[in-house]
């Protein structure tokens, strides 16, 4: 059944309202309660396992009526294992320090002022998703170890599974006596739904949108709310001329074939035209063992004649895939002018034993993340030892890179005198 | 002329587009060149006084034909002093430490990756403001010492005035060798300008609208862009039945009239029930002393009979004003609760000699800031230290406070490896 917009919107600013009152309330709980309510949430979904999956069978049912892909369908599927790798999910969640109440800065100003910038939760955070019906327990699970409140809206091919999971863990917030209010979902995955997200101003404090990069692309255009979230991961690796060449060949593999459908997965090789001669063909047979195929400049192609052509866009797609754009530069200059004008802001790294070189291209970047040799796989909020991530950022504020449980806070300041007043 | 949104729209286009170069190469200039650049404005605002001071005659003989109040009229106002004063502050920003390139945090992962994370500009600011001329000067000068392009949008009022201080600023770039695109200003105070702003999304990183309720509040409920600001500052002291009745005097006298008109300036007396009937007389007749005014809940008005009955929104109300709200209540979670229903997140502050009531009090609030036994005119960029400020923000992402250059800035990772692939 159709939903209205008005309909929409105003479940959407009753939700919201709940989910403010309910942020307020876990924000004055102690870490313990919040930890405690996780593990009650994961012992809840060990119980409805069998609840979720016949609800995944529905969703998959529904699936096979359409004409999805078989990765896309796989992304779907829950098992057993899955199910118990989510309840896993929220402990492991649970044993992170808590973010909460760090005092982040503290200083006393000339009149005696003691003034204290301490961590807050945001308030609700709204997480519109597809498909991957684990996302919604793993943003559930981040934002009430933070303190706060999630509003999700999964995917319609997903909404059976997404809404059985969502049942298991308000049953364990009741349980744990945490308000339930804390973690909604959306009624039904009608799209009037992300509309009325996408407009919730003064609702919703911070949307982040996980899935493709039309959907993030969307909710990036259209939204009057905060937006944490990156559309698309064009990674470049530098290989400058002073790179030793076994670091440079173990990198780059690593880096682009190590799981080629992350966002972190380099898309693009850069190469110095001084080394390139001697290096790129060796680089190319090593990936090209792995099963990877190219699309190269004419520079490239002049050294590597049996590369194909890159054509118009190559450079400025995101493969996902088994597949790198390879272009010839002149320099740091040449190679921060190239991810200038192709790049994401995502992750770069360049490969070089020469530190002037890495600090002057370093420097040059704008993205989220620059890296001197290392795997632009590493970009991942587990290998920044955040513990668990609900995304990768690349917009321009509040935060950039992973995001993890630090980023899901704000701050306040305390402001401690003995009277005093203003002059 | 009126401006087709369209016009609009492709002139903002291609400003956000000479802005984001310029913040790119404002990032990569060292601290020196951008303070020697804000040195040059000043210097530049100084020798075009008399240009400035026609172009604001200009903006009051328009203003004078219309029918705007003394207060409004005397916020257009440019004197010598003023212009002196705006270069002045320029050279203050300058003065300022760098905000860029610090490193906020680094640690090492056990594969031994060196993971930093350092200051760097947001990009590209859009300031939308009234009619104080000098708004735009003060912007231009904060954005530029942190690296940040600006785009200004003042009101009509103050239009000719605002073209002039641009253009002073500009000379002053340009002399500095520093990209003048780094501070723009909209052809003309047209509406579609704002609107155009308003709907930017990856063109403006940021938006910072300082004026009225009205324009913040439309700022905030229409920008496709994240928005940092308060549209009205509901203040609140809370006299506790422990506090030293003395410092409650000197305080609440100070927070309520130093200078009623300011954001920070305390709007709502609550009053613990057990001091009220000894303590909210004198406090009543030292605030009368002062030219206040009251309107009080039926509670004070059973204390101090002669008080004006408050009506239906005034606990609600932004006075900026010599006019106090006043309630009595019982007991800090009372307080909490009547802060919770009519305040705006901005400051409040509690009065008490009592720890654990203050405590209690301060970690019960979702308010920028929290004050014990302070003023909450202190809230403010230069008396929590921050050298100049922009702003105050209430809102619930990247920053709450005063915003100064610190909170002009995020972040981006470093990451510095010696050939680490991810496993």
């Amino acid at each position: 059944m159709h939903v209205t917009a008005d309909a929409a919107t105003a479940w959407l600013r009753d939700a919201a309202t709940s989910a403010r009152a309910a942020s307020a309330s876990l924000a004055r709980l102690p870490g313990a309660v919040r930890d405690g309510a996780l593990h009650a949430a994961a012992a809840a979904l060990r119980d409805a396992a069998g609840a979720i999956l016949a609800a995944n069978a529905a969703d998959l049912a529904a699936f096979n009526a359409g004409q999805g892909s078989a990765a896309f369908r796989d992304r779907l599927v829950l098992t057993p294992a899955r199910v118990a790798a989510m309840a896993q999910g929220l402990e492991e969640i649970a044993a992170l320090p808590d973010p909460l109440g760090r005092t982040l800065a503290e200083w006393t100003r000339p009149n005696g002022l003691l003034i204290r910038r301490v961590a807050t939760p945001i308030g609700v955070i709204g997480m519109i998703y597809e498909s991957r019906p684990n996302v919604g327990a793993d943003a559930a699970g981040l934002c009430l170890k933070s303190g706060n409140a999630v509003i999700l809206r999964g995917g319609s091919d997903s909404r059976h599974s997404a809404a059985a999971i969502h049942a298991a863990i308000a049953a364990g917030l009741g349980a744990a006596g945490v308000p339930q209010a804390a973690v909604q979902i959306a009624p039904s995955a009608d799209r009037a739904y992300v509309a009325a997200m996408l407009g919730a101003a003064g609702l919703i404090d911070l949307l982040i949108p996980r899935g493709g990069k039309a959907l993030v692309r969307r909710v990036q255009a259209e939204a009057r709310v905060p937006v944490l979230a990156h559309a698309e991961g064009i990674c470049h690796t530098y290989v400058h001329d002073a790179a030793d060449p076994d670091m440079a060949r173990r990198v780059l593999h690593n880096a682009k074939l190590r799981r080629p459908g992350i966002c972190g997965a380099t898309e693009t090789l850069l190469i110095d035209a001084a080394v390139a001669p001697a290096l790129l063909p060796v680089l190319i047979a090593d990936l090209a063992a792995g099963g990877c195929t190219f699309r190269a400049d004419a520079s490239a192609r002049a050294i590597c004649p049996q590369l194909p052509a890159a054509r118009e866009g190559d450079f400025d797609t995101e493969w996902l895939d088994t597949v790198l754009s390879v272009a010839v530069v002149d320099g740091v200059d040449a190679a921060l002018d190239h991810i200038r004008r192709h790049g994401s802001e995502h992750t770069e790294a360049i490969i070089t034993e020469d530190a002037a070189a890495a600090e002057r291209f370093l420097s040059g970047l704008s993205s989220a993340v620059g890296m001197w040799n290392a795997s632009t796989q590493f970009c991942d909020g587990g290998e920044f030892g955040f513990g668990a991530e609900i995304g990768i950022a690349t917009g321009r504020v509040h935060a950039r890179g992973p995001v993890g449980l630090e980023q899901l806070t704000l701050y306040r300041y305390l402001v401690l005198g003995h009277g005093q007043v203003r002059p």
